[in-house]
C-alpha cells in the first residue's frame, strides 16, 4: 500500500530519503498477533495525523500528489518526541482496557503537540470539544490547518488539548504534575513520560523523590517512563549518555524499580511493541501488587515503584536522511526534519513519501474516518484518555466544607490593643479545613508550616512521610494532610497537579523565596487564561498562597530574606487572574483566607506576617473591610464632617499599617490642626481602574477615598513604585507618596529595619508635614522632634540590640 | 579544665542536660596522637567561639558566671548545622597543609554562619579584614556581639564572610557555585559541604550531574561532601532517610563514588576525626589520580569522581536535653537551642556549661588570644581558605581581550533596508572573544547557542562534555568554551561560581524562561549589593545576560513562551546594580555587548532577537547611539528647526522599533502636517530620574528629548506599565501613552502578535492620530485607514498562515 517508497535521490544538496515504511515481523510477546496488528495500525495512524498536522494544509488525504499549496508556508512544530509519545499512548489505551484502568497521561515532553492532537481526534474527544473537526476528511484537514496556524492551537500541549493537564512549554514539572494528580485518587494511574532533556532540569531532578510522599493506600499510582530518545535541540542529553550501569543505579537510588525497553533504528516495530507491552504488564503487575499490600494486607512502608526506561530514536519512523545529514534518530529530528518542504520538490517529495509510508489507506476509510478496527482499539467513555474527567478537574471539583471562619476570630474591644500571630490565629481554622475536608485539601510548605505558627493543624494530621521515621519524629503520618519538602518547586508543582485534577490547597512560603518558583507561577497564570477562554473546560480551585515571613520581619536572617517582589510578577499576569491581599491583622485574615478557599480559577495571594501584631477589626468589621476590600478606617483619622481632610494616610499590609497608624496618632498628638483620613487597603487590586481590573475602582470611588489634591502619605509593604504603577492613571496620582522596600537590607531589628526604609512613624510625619500646605512654624519644631526621635531609636538598637521600648510596647493610644 | 560540668536539673517544664564534655580516646587512623589532639583543640575552639557568637555580647572568656546582661536580647543564629562546618574545616585545613592544596570552602547549609566567622577568626583572617575584630578578648567581644546584632553581620555566611563565595540565604547552589569557581582553575580544589536539606531542592539535585562538564585535565576538582545531619526545620530530611543502598546507588548513578563517614551522638570525637581524616586522605588520592591520569597520561572520559557522605548528628556537642525534650541530634537543635538563656537561669547554666565543655582555658591565653598549637595549625597566608585570592575573585580578575567590536559590524548605508539577524552577528565577534580568552571566559546556555543562531563560536570551540560520544554529535568537546545542559539554573549557578572566583562569561537564554533563575538573579544582585560596600570585597566581572528568541517572536510556541517580565524583577534591585539594554538592531547590539563585557560588579541584561532584522545604524552611528543610550533619530522624524514636534513617537526593542518606525513612515506620507520626532531608548535606565540612578537622565534632559507638554507614543518591548515606573515623575508623565505586550497570548504570526498587542503600526498612527490635537477631518479617514489596513492584515495571516507580504516585507522608504 504505497509503504516501500524510498526516495533516493531527493533535494537539496545532498542525498535525501524518505521512510520505507516496513511490515511487522513475527515477534513474541504478550500481544496476540491480531491486537499487535491493530496497536501498530493505530500508532500509524497517529503519526500520520502527527506529520499531517505539522505539514499540510490540504490534501490530508493524499488524494492527489502533494502540491506546493498543500503545504503550510511557515512549518512550526516538533517531530522528534511525537512517534515516542504516541506508542506510549497506544500502549497505555491496551492496558486501560485489559485492566479497567481509571488513567491519564502527562507528557513532559510537551512540544510533541501533535500527538496528543492526533490520539484525542482517533479517539473521538477532539470531535467532542471541537465539533468542527469532524472524524472525518474535512475534519482531518481543519485539525491539520489548525495546528500552529494563526487562530488555531498551539504547537505544544496547551490548555486546549483535550485530556491534558500539562502544558508542553517551560520543561521541568511533569512528575510534578502527575503525582499531584494522583494524590487523594486511590483508583488513578498516570502514565507520565519524562524527557530526557527535561530530566536535566532541577524541579525535575528532585521531583523523582516525590515517591516518597505517596501513600499507596490512599493515593493513586505514577508510572514513570523516562523516555531516552537521546538529544535536545542540538545536544545530547546527559541521561542518554551515562553508562547504563549509572542510569540504573541512579534511578533504583530515587527510590524505583526501573524496567528497559530498547528499541533501535532498525528496531522491527512489532518486537517494540511487544517489550514496551511486556514492561507495561510487569510494571501495572506491581503497581497492583503494591497496592494490594497496603490495602489489604495493611503493609507500610516506601515501596519500590516501578518504572520505565524507554530508549527509542529520536523522530523514530521518519526520514532519515534529508539533504546528506542523518536526521532520523538524530538532534536533526527534533522539529521539523525538512524545512522547506513547500518550496523544494525534492522536500516535498520526500514528505509524501514519509506520509504514505504509515498507509494512509489502511487506516482511514475513503471519507476519512478512521477504519472500524482502529475506532475500536481505545477504551470507551470517560476511560479514554482524552476524555478523563480529572484531566478537567473542574468536572469533579466539590466546594470545600468550610468551617464558618468568624468562630476563630479574636476579640478586639478596641482597635490596636492586643497582639495576635494572624498565621497562628489562622492555624485553629486551617486545621478545622483540613479536618473536614480529608480527601480533597492538602497544605504544602518547605518544611516551614509549624515555623510559620500554622502548627494547629497537627492537632488532626501530620506531615505525610513514607519514609523511614525514628523516635522523636514530629507528626510525621503515613496519613499526612501536610506535605512538607524543602523544594518551592516540588511544593508548587504538586498543588498544581491537585488543582488541575479537581481539588483545594494552599502553599505556604517564606516571601522572598516564593521567586524560586515565578516561573512556574507565570506558566500556571497562563494555563488559567488559556483555559477560560475554553468553554469545555471546567474551572478549578484557585492557586492560594500564604507569603508569611515576609520582608518586614527578616531582621537577622538579612538581605537575602528580603524581597516582597513576587506581588509585580503576580501583577504582570491577566488581571482577570491574579488577586493579591494585604490583611493588616488576624481577623482579617481569616476572611481573607475564606474568600480565596472559595474562589474558582484565580490565583490568591495572601500575605501576612507570624510575629504578633496588634489587632484592630473584630470580626465583623474584619469581614466588612475585607468584603470592600478598601476603606476608611474612621477611628483612626480626624477628619471634620463635611470637609475635606488635609491628608490621607494610606497604608497596605500589616507593618506599614502598624506604623501608619502610629504616625496617625503622633499626628494627632503634635500637630492637631492637620485633619487626616486613614485609608486601609486590603486587596491591592481595588488601586487599579475599573477598567483594569474586575475589582478596580471606578476614578468616582477613587477620588472619594484619595481625594482630587489632598497629599497622600502611602506605607506599602512591597517595593513602592508598585503603587504607582497601579495609581498612575489616577487624577491625584501626582499627590500620591510611597514609602516601601528599597534593596538596602542589613541585619537589624524589626524597627530599625522599618526605618531603614524610612516606612517608620517618624519618617511618615516628617513626610507628611512636608506635604500638607500651610503648616505654621510649630510643625518644623515636631518634624525636628520626629527626626530626633528616630535617631535616638536608632541608637538604642544599636547599644541593646533590640528595639526601644517605646516602640516594641507601642499601642493604638484610643 | 571544667569539661565534665552536666546540669541534670536544669530550667523549664523538664530535665535540661549540658554537654558534658569529652576525653578523646584512642583511635586508629592517620592521623598521629599529637596532630589528633590539636586537631581536635582546634575544633573545639571553633564551636565555643560559634556559640559565643549566638549568644554572648559580653564575658567572651567566662571570667565570671554568666549574668542575663552577657547574653543578647535576641538570640538569632543557627546552632544545627555549625559543628560539622567545623569539623570539616579543621579537616579541609589538615590536608591543605599536609598537600599544599590551593583550596576554598564552599557552605551550602550557610545558616551556618558562626562556623566560618570563627574559623576565620582562628586563622588570622577576621582581624586582617575587620582590624576591629582582634585575635584577643576584646576582638573576641566584638566578634560575638556584632552576629545578628544592629548594624552587624548576618547571621548566615555572607559577603562579609572571609573567604566566601557562597551565601547562606536561599537554598541549592552550593554544588554550582563550587564547580563554577572550579572550571579553568586546574590548581584548585573546592571543598563544598552540601546539605541535606538543601539537597532536596531542585538545582541542587540536578547540579550533581555537572561533573559531565567537568575535564580533570583543565578544571579543578571540587569534593562533595554531602552532610547527612538528618533534619531540617521541623522535618527529617529525605536523604537521611531513605535505605543506605539507595543514598550509595542514587552517589553512584549521579556518577560519583561516595565514601561513607558516619558519627553518632556517642561517638568519641578521636573515632570521628580519624574516619574524616581518611576519607579525605582517600578522596584526595582519588582525585590527584584522576587528574595525573588526565594530565599526565592523556586519558579521556568521564572520570568517577571521589564524594563523601558525613553522617553526624545534628548539633553535635550541644545540649542534649532542655526542658524535656532531646535537642542534639534533632531538628530542636537547628536553630538557638535554649530561647530563653537571658532570662532563665537554668537555661544559662546550661548555656554556661556548653561553653565550658569546650574547654576554653586550653583554647585561647589570657588575654583571650588562640593559643599557639591553634595558631600554628592552620595553613599561612593564601592558603588559608578564608584567606584565598578565588574567595575575593577581584583579586584575580583579568580584563578580557576584546576584539574591536567595530570590525564585526554590519555595513548599513541607508536606514532599515537590509536585514540582519542581530544574535549571528553578534556570534562572530564572541567567536573571537572566546578564542582571545581561552582560559577566562565561558558561554552558557540551555542548549539554545546554535538556535539563538550564535553559532559561529563553534569555528573556534565546542561544547563541553565528559560523557559518551556517537557519530554524528555536534561540536562536543572535552575541551569547550560553551557549556550547555538544559537547566536556567545549572547555566546561572555555574556561570556566578564562575564570575565570584574571578572570571567573565555570558548567559544566554530564551527571554520568557530567564524568570526560572528569578530568585537566583535576586540572590546575586544582593551579593553584589552587599559586596560593593564591603571595602575588601573587590570588584568582579558583570553577570550578563543575552535574552533573545524573545516575546516577539513566539508565534508557534504560543504564550507559554511570552514572558518580559524579567526586566521588572531586575529593576526591583539596587539601582547602582542593574542595567538593562533593548539594542535595535545588529550594530547596537554590538556595541552593547562590548560596554557589558568591560564593565564590574552590575547584572547587564540584553534583550535583542535572532531572527533576521532590519538595520539601521552604521556602526559608529550604533556606538554614539549607544554610548548616549537614548537619543533622537532625526533621520526619521519630521520635525521642523526651531519648533517643538507635535508628537513623539519612541521605541525601545527592536520589533517595536521597526513597528514604530513603520508608523513614523505612515504618519509621514498620510499626515505630513504631524511633525514627529523619533526617539530610541537603548539604555532603559536614562528614563530614570538622575537622583534614582547613575544612568538617568536629569529632568531638563528629559524633557529635551520628550517635551514637557507634547503627546509621546511609546512602543515598548516589554510590559508597559514597566514605562510609566520609569516616568511617573517626569513632567510630561501625564502625555506618555506606552503600548507594550499584554498576557493574550495565542498561536500566530510574527506582526499578527504585534497586531493582538496593539503594538502594530496602524494601532501606533491611530493613537497619534487620537492625541495630537486640532487635526483636521482627513485625519479621521487616515484613522479609519488604519483600522482597515490591520483589518486586512489579519484576515491576510488567518487565511495563509504567514503575514501580508506588505508587512513582510516592509522597508524604511527613505
Amino acid at each position: 500500500m504505497g509503504g516501500d517508497t524510498a526516495t533516493d535521490d531527493g533535494a537539496g544538496p545532498g542525498r535525501s530519503e524518505a521512510p520505507r515504511g516496513y511490515v511487522l515481523a513475527d515477534a513474541p510477546g504478550p500481544l496476540d498477533a491480531d491486537l499487535l496488528r491493530r496497536l501498530d495500525a493505530w500508532w500509524r495512524a497517529a503519526n500520520y495525523l502527527s506529520v499531517g498536522q505539522i505539514y499540510l494544509m490540504d490534501n490530508p488525504l493524499l488524494r492527489r500528489p502533494l502540491e506546493p499549496g498543500d503545504v503550510k508556508p511557515r512549518l512550526l512544530g516538533h517531530w522528534g518526541t511525537t512517534p515516542g509519545l504516541n506508542l506510549v499512548y497506544a500502549h497505555a489505551n491496551r492496558v486501560i482496557r485489559e485492566r479497567d484502568l481509571d488513567a491519564i497521561y502527562v507528557m513532559g515532553p510537551g512540544h510533541g503537540g501533535p500527538g496528543p492532537n492526533a490520539c484525542a481526534w482517533l479517539e473521538g474527544t477532539y470531535t467532542r470539544r471541537y465539533p468542527a473537526i469532524r472524524q472525518d476528511e474535512e475534519g482531518m484537514r481543519r485539525l491539520f490547518r489548525q495546528f500552529s496556524f494563526p487562530g488555531g492551537v498551539p504547537s505544544h500541549v496547551a490548555p486546549e488539548t483535550p485530556g491534558s493537564i500539562h502544558e508542553g512549554g517551560e520543561l521541568g514539572y511533569s512528575l510534578l504534575h502527575a503525582y499531584g494528580a494522583a494524590l487523594d485518587h486511590p483508583g488513578l494511574t498516570v502514565f507520565c513520560v519524562v524527557g530526557d532533556g527535561e530530566a536535566e532540569t532541577g524541579p525535575l531532578a528532585a521531583s523523582w523523590h516525590v515517591n516518597k510522599f505517596v501513600n499507596p493506600a490512599r493515593d493513586g499510582a505514577v508510572l514513570p517512563i523516562l523516555h531516552l530518545n537521546g538529544y535536545k535541540i542540538a545536544n545530547p542529553t546527559v541521561l542518554a549518555r551515562i553508562p547504563d550501569d549509572d542510569l540504573q543505579s541512579l534511578l533504583r537510588g530515587y527510590g524505583y524499580d526501573p524496567v528497559p525497553v530498547v528499541i533501535g533504528l532498525d528496531t522491527n516495530p512489532a518486537e517494540a511493541h511487544q517489550a514496551l507491552a511486556a514492561a507495561f504488564d510487569r510494571c501495572l503487575d506491581r503497581i497492583a501488587g503494591i497496592q494490594a499490600d497496603a490495602r489489604e494486607r495493611g503493609k507500610g512502608g516506601l515501596p519500590r515503584w516501578p518504572m520505565v526506561v524507554l530508549r527509542s530514536p529520536k523522530g523514530w519512523t521518519g526520514p532519515r536522511l534529508v539533504d546528506g545529514q542523518q536526521v532520523e534518530g538524530t538532534f536533526r529530528a527534533h522539529q521539523v526534519p525538512m524545512a522547506e518542504a513547500r518550496d523544494d520538490t525534492g522536500h516535498r517529495e520526500v514528505l509524501e513519501a514519509w506520509l504514505r509510508a504509515y498507509r494512509p489507506g489502511e487506516l482511514f476509510d475513503d471519507a476519512g474516518r478512521p477504519v472500524g478496527e482502529l475506532l475500536g482499539l481505545p477504551p470507551a467513555g470517560d476511560r479514554r484518555m482524552s476524555a478523563n474527567p480529572v484531566a478537567n478537574g473542574g468536572d469533579l471539583l466539590r466546594d470545600l466544607e468550610l468551617p464558618d471562619f468568624r468562630d476563630y476570630g479574636v476579640e478586639v474591644a478596641v482597635p490596636g490593643r492586643q497582639r495576635h500571630s494572624a498565621t497562628r490565629v489562622l492555624g485553629a481554622w486551617l486545621r478545622d479545613v483540613v479536618a473536614a475536608n480529608a480527601d480533597q485539601f492538602l497544605l504544602f510548605g518547605p518544611d516551614e508550616v509549624a515555623s510559620n505558627r500554622l502548627s494547629d493543624v497537627f492537632a488532626v494530621t501530620g506531615r505525610e512521610w513514607m519514609a523511614a521515621t525514628v523516635d522523636g519524629d514530629d507528626h510525621l503520618s503515613r496519613e499526612g494532610r501536610v506535605v512538607e519538602v524543602l523544594s518551592e518547586h516540588l511544593c508548587q508543582g504538586l498543588l498544581e497537579g491537585y488543582l488541575l485534577s479537581g481539588r483545594h490547597g494552599l502553599f505556604t512560603c517564606y516571601e522572598a523565596f516564593i521567586h524560586i518558583v515565578d516561573a512556574m507561577f507565570n506558566q500556571h497564570a497562563k494555563w488559567l487564561e488559556a483555559a477560560s477562554a475554553i468553554p469545555w473546560r471546567r474551572e478549578i480551585a484557585s492557586l492560594n498562597y500564604l507569603l508569611t515571613s515576609h520582608v518586614w520581619r527578616q531582621d537577622h536572617n538579612g538581605a537575602t530574606h528580603q524581597d516582597p517582589g513576587f506581588l509585580d510578577v503576580v501583577l504582570n499576569k491577566k488581571p482577570d487572574i491574579v488577586r493579591v491581599y494585604l490583611p493588616p491583622d488576624a481577623n482579617c485574615l481569616l476572611s481573607v483566607a475564606d474568600h480565596c478557599l472559595r474562589s474558582r480559577q484565580y490565583v490568591n495571594v495572601i500575605v501576612a506576617g507570624k510575629q504578633p501584631e496588634l489587632t484592630y477589626l473584630g470580626v465583623d468589621e474584619a469581614v466588612a473591610h475585607c468584603t470592600r476590600g478598601i476603606g476608611v478606617w474612621e477611628w483612626a483619622g480626624t477628619e471634620r464632617r463635611g470637609e475635606l481632610p488635609d491628608l490621607v494616610l494610606a497604608s497596605a499590609g500589616d507593618v506599614p499599617t502598624l506604623e501608619a497608624l502610629a504616625a496617625a496618632a503622633l499626628i494627632r498628638e503634635h500637630l492637631p490642626e492637620i485633619s487626616v483620613r486613614f485609608v486601609n487597603v486590603v486587596d491591592l487590586m481595588r488601586l487599579l481602574p475599573a477598567e483594569e481590573h474586575p475589582h478596580g475602582l471606578s476614578d468616582v470611588e477613587f477620588d472619594a477615598l484619595f481625594t482630587t489634591d489632598r497629599p497622600v502619605v502611602f506605607a506599602f509593604h512591597g517595593y513602592p513604585w508598585l503603587v504607582h504603577r497601579l495609581t498612575y492613571r489616577r487624577h491625584n496620582h501626582h499627590n500620591i507618596h510611597v514609602r516601601g522596600y528599597k534593596e538596602n537590607g542589613t541585619t537589624t531589628t524589626p524597627f530599625d529595619m522599618v526605618m531603614l526604609n524610612d516606612l517608620d512613624r517618624y519618617h511618615l510625619v516628617a513626610d507628611a508635614i512636608d506635604r500638607v500646605p500651610g503648616l505654621g512654624p510649630r510643625a518644623a519644631g515636631v518634624r525636628q522632634a520626629m527626626v530626633d526621635a528616630r535617631t535616638s531609636a536608632r541608637a538604642w538598637t544599636r547599644q541593646h540590640g533590640d528595639d526601644i521600648p517605646a516602640v516594641a510596647d507601642w499601642r493604638w493610644p484610643g
